[in-house]
């Protein structure tokens, strides 16, 4: 049980991202979004990744891995414009 | 040492709505934010830190309460435009 709630969870947390940059990389349009939160974010979501390996957690590794490789474009995109 | 890193990810990954926050509560532009990505991430947010609480994780729990908090006011936003 905890790990399925962990898993639905780490679902929610990471797909909710895909809407996002599908947004961004078709209008390319980023005003609204904050630079300052997206690379904070994605320095944080890799030390995740890190804790979860340490505590052996496997929602915590899978969520935050995908949640990086969505966050990355949005933060590429950001830093370019 | 796996505590500690999990606080340092947790304080990174919520910490970085507050820029995000500032910005859409100053200048009211919500343009590029996606309304399907904070509604799917406060949900997912709001059951991490159920699970949170079932594996017996701090960093989990508070990370995912203060991120909740943070999220919320957004997504009023988002959905009152």
């Amino acid at each position: 049980m905890p790990e399925w709630l962990g898993l639905v969870a780490a679902f929610l947390t990471t797909a909710s991202f895909v809407p996002q940059v599908v947004k961004v990389v078709r209008t390319r349009q980023t005003t609204g979004l904050s630079v300052g939160m997206y690379s904070m974010f994605s320095t944080g979501v890799a030390l995740w990744v890190v804790y979860g390996i340490t505590i052996g957690s496997r929602p915590v590794i899978l969520a935050n891995a995908f949640t990086l490789a969505l966050c990355l474009p949005i933060l590429c995109l950001l830093v370019r414009r």
